[in-house]
């Protein structure tokens, strides 16, 4: 019995080399200029998961976190999220003519955003009961769905889920190749995030953090349904970031990236685990390709964070010196 | 070039054949007698996995949601819980000598446990929260952990994590070889549960769903921590049990399992959703090798429940007819 050497050959290399030999010769950030951020990054990598490295790290120990608006898309000229607020509110006026002289309301309508942010949180809770809640959760998922196919940016004109950067897509996909667990710890609304993050991050709804109004379980014509009420559950946020990370995950993250003072007790909560950790900020250097903006921004400030990251050796991405490319191609 | 045929053949039979033969060859669940239950588990396992079958479900919808007490291990003769928080109102006593007198602390230090079961929830809560709250959540699980090594089950003296179902144990290792992935939906607290669901069950902390009490993220001579508060969170029981599937998981299970009236809900939230599911109710109807009880118990109580598995054909668990064995042989 015999076989041509080509098949035999072939069958060895299938049997013994195929992964060993890809994965020495891809690059698995291709994105990433070959600065300093990307090295720390890779050899933490490496360091983390070779056996026999007295800084090996189990699989079910490798939790990575991420932030989203700011970190792993765009939060420019304003966080996504409100520009579906907004949409919603349009929708709906129909039904809620009280609207027209009701605050805050009135100024969104009358397309007068800035007078809305200047309202702060009380007026950004009413928009989010109005614009959130009442509906069940199956419902909910389909209106976001439905606004994430039509909308669309209103500086670039891409859909929001294009305006995902294209480096951290790869980071995720390198962390997830290492047997890295990937997750979203965001302030955004978990419900607002859970319909897509699987199709564009590759980060299914269970892996998902983030703030979130009350449900109630009713049996309505004899179906059971869970609807959203307008009430605030949980903000995920600031110090309730380590909160919803104890909460969801149950464990101290190993790597996690932020790119605001919002996300800084989260790093900071990474940091002070036994063993060794990757603190990652993104910081918005890049206003010909991106945003720039930091310590003075009204959206994703970074002030504290970046002065106790350079402190404490965090590593801090700057977007136009070690990102090749922001945006994904265009689809 | 040629190859001894033996190593050939080898060669072949590791590229083609091992897995299928493998998964041909065993038995998946061999503390299962061969009986309808078992039959059911396995058809739906296998139509739901089946490629090209109408009732395939892809790999990331396979979310299947286990009760813990009285479904995973057992809750008699008390919820095991209940145990640890007398356990630690007699290891805290000594720091506080008003609980002598103060109920229900009294009549807990005195081996009174009925007339604290008599006190009801404002009872459980008041035990809850003496023993639950104050410190921070690493100490917390060191706690459950310390507890487990010494604390034994008070009728047949093992430990409690050795009170597990066998056959439960086998049905969570082939639904994982199915690629399902499996979650715990218990009444139980989150982080009584974590510090060994992933060691006893192969289920890691981000898995696990539970009651919690309020934590708070504080700084502590410069180290962050997370402190546990005197404060309910959530309770993950009845209506709660779909509630905290939608927050933790953000899925409708495809497999959902039970043994009380608390897991009602859940059964009907993941009954409800469009293709296959199925809704497992485990019955304790073996008083020799564990405990008979559903109806009229003041633990893991089914009556409702019962009647609505028989109404809607969900699969009964009959543990005295099904189970060839109840616990794993002992360590």
């Amino acid at each position: 019995m015999s076989m041509p050497k080509t098949l035999l050959l072939s069958l060895a290399f299938f049997v013994l080399g195929s992964a060993a030999v890809s994965a020495d010769t891809t690059d698995p950030l291709p994105s990433w200029n070959d600065t300093q951020s990307k090295q720390s990054i890779m050899a933490f990598v490496e360091r983390v998961t070779r056996k026999g490295s007295s800084d090996f790290v189990p699989v079910s120990e490798r939790i990575a976190t991420f932030d989203n608006d700011g970190t792993l898309w765009a939060e420019q000229p304003m966080y996504f999220q409100l520009f579906f607020a907004v949409d919603r509110v349009k929708a709906l006026a129909k039904e809620h003519p009280e609207w027209k002289t009701e605050e805050p309301f009135a100024s969104l309508l009358a397309g007068d955003v800035q007078s809305v942010l200047a309202g702060g949180l009380e007026s950004a809770v009413k928009i989010v009961m109005a614009s959130h809640a009442g509906m069940t959760t199956e419902e909910f998922e389909e209106i976001v769905n439905e606004w994430l196919e039509t909308a669309r940016h209103p500086v670039t004109g891409r859909p929001y889920t294009e305006m995902v950067y294209q480096p951290m897509l790869e980071l995720l996909s390198y962390l997830r190749a290492n047997e890295f667990k990937t997750f979203i710890v965001s302030g955004g609304g978990i419900e607002f995030m859970r319909p897509w993050t699987e199709r564009v991050y590759g980060i299914p709804p269970e892996q998902v953090v983030g703030s979130s109004i009350k449900t109630e379980f009713a049996m309505e014509d004899g179906k059971p349904v869970l609807r959203r009420l307008p009430e605030i559950d949980f903000i995920d946020d600031k110090e309730g970031k380590p909160v919803g990370i104890n909460s969801h995950i149950g464990r101290r993250p190993v790597f996690a990236a932020g790119n605001s003072d919002g996300d800084l007790q989260m790093l900071q909560y990474t940091a002070a685990g036994e063993g060794p950790r990757l603190m990652l900020y993104l910081h918005h250097t890049d206003g010909e390709r991106e945003w720039a903006y930091d310590r003075e921004s009204s959206i994703g400030k970074l002030d504290k964070g970046l002065d106790i990251a350079k402190e404490q050796g965090w590593t801090v991405i700057d977007m136009a010196r070690d990102w090749r490319r922001v945006f994904p191609a265009g689809s």
